[in-house]
């Protein structure tokens, strides 16, 4: 299978350059009957846009999605849906000195080896630019999520640098700039950003993904494992460099009797085990935690090669975010997404004798 | 798509449960002409065989591998190979008095909420046990990666508890029983797992998985990266609940100036990005960390619920590892080559008008 | 995809040669809750098996397939269900004349041209002795669409060389060694598969296969079309050059104004499409027709080369089916059922908000 | 997998309505270094076009692809394509008297009852309008078949209704609007369509499809073999009702010794086996056979039901083909090169090893 499709029953297959004329997604597989508009798109791709904010690139596009097909009198019909996301501000120019170098840090090398060819304008379709259509087919995700099971897919900032938050209030999350859930840190990210944009500098982040009200049951064994699929997913966000779920790395410093999740009549008593048992989801809330790196696009010089193999300083101006972790937070939501309607729509193919659970569409 | 197939040119799909009556597999698509004997893979089964060792479960199976087809006159005939490893030590009684019980930590509630029933001797399709099978197809990978590109594709233990190694000398690796590249660490391993043995109870482990030589050019952006395929291969392996690339983790606090590998006309610099650039291998080493958690097979009671939906308390009695991190070592192996193979195959099939890297066989 | 594997959600996928140690079969994606015993599988075997009538190979193989894993307590789990059958008789030596020689048209040139190496021995997996396992799993999923929902598949022989039936009684199907439904047609078979030992050649067939009871909607336009899927799932059958759905090849000379089927509130009228409209079963009965060509090995002396390019002439002497066809019928029953099987668990999948239908089990 | 996507390592996946805002499709797995161009689509297109002669509906659709990512500087990139074409001529009001009407021998019945909702305006997703993506989609594959192999993928009308063509000169085909290689027959099919014109009715008609130069070896058994894939995609086009490979079902009545092709060392020396062995291509010409039927859109009253189960008549005015098999010539030549170019992908993947053929881009 080429790699520009995600998901075995809700299928989302993109497209599209950074500097090309537009961006466009197939999500094959929806439900029928879900109401849709482009308006339940929007939302997420604003929180997803660049130039919203002073800590963001200014890169300034409105990323307004168009329905092409897929959707009748205001329904999903069952049938693929189009969406496709116009290219306004593409400013080739920015980018033609780096035509014949290789940005360290950057896919510029890569795809030059794999294919022989690479479009180098903005980075191509290596750009995070094409995640704004993942935004797109996460928002439908968690709109039948929410609609039909109450499912509930968020996330947030939980660290930038050495700043971590130290506690979570999720009505916070939408109040700044930087999706945080702890006011309290609110100016110390503010504070680290802008010594970053001083010294021409970038950092890395932190997110937290976490999706509540999930049906018991989602996950395949052994390979597809609602945990391993999520790994997949969040992992394809650009500049992610780990995955955890529930506990992740600190498991391996704690004990089994500190570890398992105690079960009670009323429910599981901690969770540390991220919502997921076995590859498959246990009701309880799924917790995955991504770390993604500070982007190779900054001024600060850097040592490189050129197309010829000669060495070559790099400094890549323009209009870039000094902390790429930001703005992946509606990302992040949207493949989480992605992962959980997937494996909904196989749960109920293979278990529809069993399940209890009716959606509520 | 069911669960039990990883791959898409390089296919390995798996059945089997604990205490059935074997365990198989299916490998599809591997390459015509490869010199293949069960001796190929006995080595990393053995490697990954209970009972081995003091540290490891006293289970006592012989994992003997038979190859039943694909395999002609000592060659792989390009068509599907079948593989069996009959469970000749299933001792069913000993887990009679679970057939009821949830246990904490484990997979028992999850499957028996998704499918209505579940195999409850030994944790049926759950158990770690199916992984045996993972390593038998991940050895024909490595034998494949290794002659015709000569890629290796390597493993040890990093971290147990809170003992981490200092140094990585590959000789060592093979040489004790807990895959630790450093042998002055041997020792503290060792007492942490008598430790634990006395106490009944478990610990977690980090593992660190390397390939080298891999060919320029593998992965499919921008969902099949190959490190988002890396993170599903791992993240499936039993017990794993963190999947890092490179620096990992670690990223969150690095900046962009020190993170990004410096290219000169001899090379990167350094290798923070773990060998991937883009969702492609940039020929540096490919670096990988896994987390996994204490095994909840403990003799710690433990607070659970019963079918009916009552209180009760459960101690796993039995052969356990204290730590199942260990053995997870030739898995891990095995998952990064299965990965690294299937991604040549599709690498190979779409570029082939680019490739300069001709197999060896 | 390598070409092992047939379906997403009901997956089968298989292994073995001609000649090997044994063939096998994993089942991924059963749904759990399925009564399920050898018996089940066998009854089906023992109809496609060699040697139980004058009229086909006098090769004995018991057939007996063993489950390996994925029932437990005599029910399907959910998990990967593994199928075996050893073969037992096995007589490679017949086969080592004809080591160097491309039997013309059979499979060997193309095995050998695509692979570099085949194995030679009785055609090894480009033998007909692999549908022994579809056999097996497709009786798994006939049982399951009987139980569930109620659905039959069958099949019969409709023609044989210029011998066509004229009526189908179901009847009489199981009651003659041809599969005939049409009684008075037996004995012209029988005549004509005399005359055709004695002269060493061989004849082609036509098969219908027919389902009915099938539920309204099975089907994934645009690609995935139920009529699609069987095409590929019934061409996909050894010897088969031909498929039609309902009138298949008469359409050609027909009106719009006969070939569409009027629909009245007591149902259609007439079934021309054969059960599919659009892609998507009409609840009428699904039937198709398959063209299966005469087999060639027999002891006609063909022309052809060696592999080394030289004139040679061949004679296959050994245990051969004058008409193959006639052992196709439970083959074809078996892939029909499991294209039925794959495309009730997706149709389930993403069509739960709406289908009415609830499964027996 | 929803069925919206056709192939494994060359995958298309379309979506659009009738009568939507435009029809849309993503490419995945094209090679780099493609001279691509809108107007290397647009002649297979323009083939394919409605309204461009007196035979084909007179629905007027300029038919204009754009490349909306994938190719830079003019050359594939190796990264998904995307493709665009608006519905400029829509009508919608053409279609609201059949609303509540589920037109005979249309998929308007089984998609609604499929999905609960259908998009009625021009069939919706079920209309022929959408193969123009397909069309688009072959075009790609078979330039990149042309220029890396050589090979070369054509189709002719060979009977409408009772008339046959009784040779083929490709001069021929596109000759007349027709693409019938008969010059002698091209009188007859006017004459045929003139007369169903008057009367307001529809034929059927059998398409033939062949490809030469095809590299030996493409083709995966046992379920993915090439014929059987190309029984699944020319089976998934619209209308078509039956697929032949080679001698199709004139096996039926053939003897062994008449259809094995005879090999010798200059070649085979007949084509009964249309190409395909074994399910691998043999190097000769790959030939198949389609029937399409006559599409139920005639002015002739037909008998159905209303949505709400009442009796109803219904005549299909507006624009439409009486013989919908002509515009289907584009069409299957195209799933034909579709399947073709992905089947040279994965063969390429699998056996680069025994490969001596080369790509000569």
């Amino acid at each position: 299978m080429a790699g520009n499709t995600i998901g075995q029953q809700f299928r989302v297959t993109t497209f599209g350059e950074s500097h090309g004329l537009a961006l466009g997604c197939i999500i094959d597989g929806c439900p029928p009957g879900l109401e849709l508009t482009e308006a339940d798109m929007q939302h997420d791709l604003d929180r997803r846009r660049p130039g919203t904010s002073k800590y963001t690139t200014q890169r300034r596009e409105p990323d307004e999605v168009k329905i092409l097909s897929g959707v009748f009198e205001g329904q999903t019909t069952g049938t693929s849906i189009g969406l496709l996301i116009e290219n306004t501000d593409q400013r080739s120019k920015d980018y033609s000195n780096i035509k014949d170098l290789f940005r360290p840090g950057h896919a510029d090398y890569t795809y030059h080896q794999k294919y022989g060819i690479r479009d180098y304008r903005g980075g191509g379709r290596s750009s995070a630019r094409e995640t704004a259509m993942r935004v797109a087919a996460g928002a439908v995700a968690k709109k039948y999520l929410k609609q039909a099971y109450g499912v509930e897919v968020r996330a947030y900032l939980s660290q930038m640098g050495d700043v971590k938050i130290d506690k979570v209030d999720w009505e916070q999350v939408e109040q700044n700039a930087f999706f945080c859930p702890d006011a309290d840190k609110v100016e110390a990210f503010d504070e680290l950003i802008r010594k970053l944009k001083k010294e021409g500098d970038s950092i890395g982040a932190k997110l937290t993904v976490v999706a509540n009200n999930v049906p018991v049951g989602l996950g395949e064994p052994v390979f597809d494992r609602l945990d391993a699929d999520i790994a997949h997913s969040l992992m394809s966000i650009n500049a992610v460099k780990g995955v955890e779920i529930g506990d992740g790395f600190e498991v391996v410093e704690q004990r089994g009797s500190e570890h398992r999740d105690a079960m009670t009549p009323e429910g599981f008593k901690s969770n540390h085990a991220g919502g997921i048992l076995g590859g498959i989801s246990s009701g309880q809330d799924i917790v995955a935690h991504i770390a993604l790196k500070p982007t190779s696009s900054i001024t600060v010089p850097g040592e490189t090669i050129t197309r010829q193999g000669d060495t070559a300083e790099v400094i890549t101006k323009g209009r870039h975010d000094p902390c790429v972790g930001i703005r992946a937070v509606p990302i992040a939501e949207a493949m989480l997404a992605i992962t959980l309607m997937d494996h909904l729509l196989r749960h109920r193919g293979q278990n529809a004798d069993v399940m209890t659970e009716t959606p509520k569409i």
